[in-house]
C-alpha cells in the first residue's frame, strides 16, 4: 500500500477532532482509502497546547513552506479558518501540486472561483465538504450521485449556535439576551457572535450550496441576509400559536434560470421536514427534478463530526491518487 | 468525449422513469460523467406498451446475449426484479466484463456475496444505490465519504407502502384493512402486499444495509421480522396518547463486535428525527462514532426518484470509466 502523507495547517478544535477521527478508526480509513494515511507536517504556532492527542512534536513547523514544498506531502488540510493567509496558504499548495481539503467556509465563498480555477490549472483536487453542514455528506451528494437531476431548490438550517438560540426560545419561552448569554457560557456561542446571530455564516455556506448546485457564484455580501438578534419571544409565541416554528433558513430557488437567494429568519409549518431539526443539528433540503424533495440531517459542527468530513474527503483523494495519481497531478 | 453504451433489462416503470431521467437532464448528466450516455440495447417482451417516451424500436431484444455479448455495451443496468432470472442475467453481464447497475433489493440481498465475487474477479463495477431507500444517496455516502466512521446503528423507514398506511391510520383514525384498500386503489400498494406489509421488503434492505456498514452479511431469511398487518388502531392511539407513533423500522445495532437486528413496528417518541416521516418518505438514520447522528430523507419508490439513482450510478461508473478505463477492466 503506498502511503499518503498530509501535511495540516492549524491543530485547533478541528485539526485535533480530523486527528481523532484518523487515529481512532485508522483500519477502514486505511482499507477505504487503500492506502496508508498519515498527518506528517503540522503548521501550528502553538506547540504546548494540551490537545489529549499524542503529536510527535517534531511534525510542527512554523513554516508553511516546509509542506508545500515538501515533495512527499500529498494533501494538504486547511483548518486555520479566515480568509487570509487561509486561500493563499491553499494556492500555495495548489501551486505545488498538493491536493488540497478545507473546512474554511468563509474562503471557500470568498475565492470559490479562484481556488477552483487554480486546482484545475495545476491538475489537483480540491474538496471542502466539511464547509457546508459539517458532518453532513451534503457536496459530496450534490456534486455526484445526485447529478442526475437539475436542482430546483435548497433550503438549509446551517448555522448551529442560531438553531440553538431559536429552539431554546421556542421550547422554554426564554427571551434572546438570555438564551444567548447560557449558549456563550456553554461555549455554544462565541464571544463575539456576530457572524453566527446576523446570519453571515449561512450566507458563506449559501454561495457554497449555489455554486455547487446552480453553478451561480454569488458573493455572500450580495446574498440579502437578516439574523435573529431581532426575533422577539412574542414573534415565536405567535408562529407556536399558528402551528408553525421560526428557523434561520439559507433558501435559493431556481425558477426559469433566475435565482431568487436570501438567509432569513423564516416560519415554517410543524410538518416541514426541516421544522423538526432542533438546537445543535444542521439539516439542508434540496429539490431536485428527478429526485424530488430530499433531505440530509445531522450535526454541523463540533471536532469529531467536522473531522468525519474531512477525513472524508481524503479518502476521497487518496482514493483517485491510487487509480490515476490524482487525475491530472 | 467517449460515448457510455448501456442495455437495460427491463423497461417497466422504473425503466421508462430511468429513461426519461437521462432525456430530461442529459446535459448535466453527460457534464457530470464526462462522457455521452446513451441506452443503446434493451430487453424487454413488450414492445408496444404506451410509454410517454419515445424509444427506437431497433433498440428492443428478446435475447439478453444481444446485450452480454456486444463488445460496445459499457454498462447493464438490471431492473427486472425478483431474484431470478435476474442474478443469472447479472453475473452473465460481469462475465463479459460490464459494468453493472441494479435496483434489485431482492437480487442484491440474496446473493450479496456472489455478485460481489463476480464484480472483482472480472473487474467491474457494481452498484445498487436504488435498491435501498429509492431516490436517497444512502449507500454512496456509507460506502464512501462517511468511511472515517465506525458505523455504531441504522434505523430505517424502508418501505413506502408500510409508512403510508401507518401514517393514514394515525393522522385520520382509520382502521388497516381500509387503509389498505385505499392504497391498492390508488397504486400505492400491490394487490399482493405480502412483501411490503410483512416487512419482506424492508428485511431485504436491511441486509444489504448491515453487509455495508458492518461487512455482516446476514440473509433477509434470518432477520427476525414483523410486519404491520396486526397493527390495531387502538395501538396507534394509545401511542399517540404517550405523545408517540408507531413505524416500521427496520434497525442494527453493532455493540461489542455483536450485531443486533430486526425488522418490526416500533414506537417512536413524536421529537425522534424519524418520527416526522409521513406517507411514502422514507429515512435513514445512522450513527458513526465520529459523525454522531445523521439522517437521510427523500422518496424511497417511483420511477422518477429511483430514475435519480441509478443515473447517480451510471454517471460514477462513467467518470472511473474515463479515469481508469473502469479500474480493472
Amino acid at each position: 500500500m503506498k502511503t499518503i502523507k498530509i501535511g495540516l495547517l492549524g491543530l485547533g478544535n478541528i485539526g485535533t477532532g480530523t486527528f481523532k477521527v484518523l487515529e481512532m478508526n485508522r483500519a477502514q480509513i486505511e482499507a477505504a482509502a487503500g492506502s496508508h494515511v498519515v498527518i506528517d507536517k503540522i503548521l501550528e504556532k502553538d506547540v504546548t497546547a494540551k490537545r489529549d492527542i499524542a503529536v510527535n512534536p517534531d511534525e510542527f513547523t512554523q513554516n508553511p513552506d516546509d509542506i508545500f514544498k515538501d515533495p512527499d506531502i500529498d494533501i494538504v488540510i486547511e483548518l486555520l479558518g479566515w480568509i487570509e493567509p487561509a486561500t493563499g496558504f491553499m494556492l500555495s499548495a495548489m501551486k505545488n501540486k498538493k491536493h488540497v481539503v478545507t473546512a474554511n467556509k468563509a474562503a471557500v465563498a470568498a475565492n470559490f472561483d479562484l481556488l477552483h480555477k487554480c486546482a484545475a490549472e495545476n491538475g489537483v483536487l480540491f474538496r471542502f465538504e466539511a464547509s457546508t453542514g459539517g458532518g453532513i455528506p451534503i457536496l459530496n451528494a450534490i456534486t455526484t450521485v445526485l447529478k442526475g437531476n437539475e436542482y430546483e431548490e435548497v433550503m438549509g438550517i446551517l448555522n448551529g449556535t442560531t438553531n440553538y438560540i431559536l429552539t431554546q426560545m421556542t421550547e422554554y419561552g426564554l427571551d434572546y439576551k438570555d438564551v444567548l448569554k447560557t449558549a456563550q457560557e456553554k461555549g455554544f456561542a462565541e464571544a463575539d457572535p456576530t457572524a453566527d446571530v446576523e446570519g453571515i455564516d449561512a450566507a458563506n455556506k449559501l454561495t457554497i450550496l449555489m455554486a455547487l448546485m446552480f453553478g451561480a457564484y454569488v458573493k455572500p455580501d450580495d446574498i440579502p441576509t437578516e439574523g435573529i438578534s431581532k426575533i422577539t419571544k412574542k414573534q415565536i409565541d405567535e408562529a407556536k400559536a399558528q402551528g408553525r416554528k421560526i428557523k434561520l433558513i439559507a433558501a435559493a430557488k431556481s425558477e426559469g434560470g433566475k435565482i431568487e437567494y436570501s438567509v432569513k429568519p423564516m416560519q415554517l409549518e410543524n410538518n416541514h421536514p426541516l421544522a423538526g431539526v432542533s438546537n445543535e443539528f444542521n439539516a439542508v433540503f434540496v429539490k431536485g427534478n428527478a429526485v424530488g424533495e430530499l433531505m440530509f440531517y445531522g450535526k454541523g459542527a463540533g471536532p469529531l463530526p467536522t473531522g468525519s468530513a474531512i477525513i472524508g474527503d481524503v479518502i476521497e483523494i487518496a482514493k483517485l491518487i491510487n487509480v490515476c495519481g490524482g487525475c491530472g497531478k
